[in-house]
């Protein structure tokens, strides 16, 4: 099966929003945990996190512009801090639930069944369930004029891990920490390994 | 077991690279496909490919600064097409080996195993094998200061698909495409299907 742009312009909206978000396959699967000045935590669903760099350690986010991430956006810019934890499978379908549109100045973490975890003077909330939280400082935003999104890059200053993730060469195991990943905006997957292979050299 | 940010950049080179980047989870994974001018194709591993946009259908991806990559962004930035090829359980081997450091001006393709599918005029080669295509026309360079990274943001224009992949709804299913996943820069997964959710509402 071919589509090209005129075929993909055509397409009903959400069939075309399904198509392309799914298109790409399995990726990094974060609840985003922020706070307010005034002290109201929230927490939403992310799927767009992708590397940066190790040295500094940074991570970029895509925050999409129709406003459904607001108040997350929002308390990044105030606050300058915000925390990605992962998603375990006995939690994917809470998790879930913090995507629905939540009243603007209403907390996802206890309607969703999610307790907050601080590490003080650290401002933005972890998820105590999460067996990886990251904590990041914001660093950049950046202007995607294309369509009017923007990708906020932030360094990672807090790593939290539960044991048995963490093997002697620095690689986290995400199969002992229990994390889901996601291909589109709905589906959850557990992955089962097929193998770690040696740094690839030219023969 | 708590790491802050003095822990982190304390941390020795390789350590760190392979902490970081495996600390965010699943990725996409893809092999690019690109070209010179002068015809000679080019295919390499990336993990960095994430969603901008459905309409117009945008994918971002990073480039490091440190030259791994030169051949493909130089090819990209001579032609202005690439193409996104998902990487199967039978050849993540093989795509692995696209990794190493080829000498310039050699393509990986056939010393890799794969064999190129063009679909005229679009210059960029798709991998045959792979069971999802995407070809791309660049649309944007940023630089992120920050690192000396830069961000490519492309449009989708072509979308090839093996038989039984697309459901009803636009959905792409992962699992019958037979789309592995990858953590930190080595690590390759298999997934299965948690489940699909409804669309969350706020009750």
């Amino acid at each position: 099966m071919n589509f090209n742009q005129s075929h993909i312009s055509a397409m009903e909206k959400h069939y075309r929003t399904t198509f392309i978000n799914s298109l790409p396959g399995y990726k990094s699967l974060h609840m985003l945990g922020t706070i307010n000045k005034d002290g109201i935590s929230n927490l939403g669903l992310f799927n767009s996190i992708f590397h940066v760099g190790a040295n500094p350690p940074l991570l970029g986010m895509v925050f999409r512009p129709d406003g459904m991430d607001h108040d997350s956006l929002e308390n990044i810019i105030q606050t300058k801090e915000y925390t990605l934890n992962n998603v375990l499978s006995n939690y994917f379908q809470q998790a879930h639930q913090t995507s629905a549109r939540f009243p603007s100045g209403l907390s996802e973490f206890e309607p969703c069944g999610f307790k907050e975890f601080y590490l003080d003077p650290f401002k933005a909330p972890f998820v105590e369930q999460a067996s990886i939280k990251i904590g990041l400082e914001l660093r950049e935003i950046i202007d995607v004029s294309l369509n009017s999104t923007k990708i906020l890059i932030g360094e990672i200053v807090h790593v939290i891990l539960n044991e048995g993730i963490l093997a002697q060469d620095g690689y986290i195991d995400h199969i002992n920490a229990g994390t889901v990943t996601v291909a589109g905006l709905d589906s959850y997957f557990l992955p089962q390994e097929l193998g770690r292979l040696p740094y690839a050299k030219f023969l």
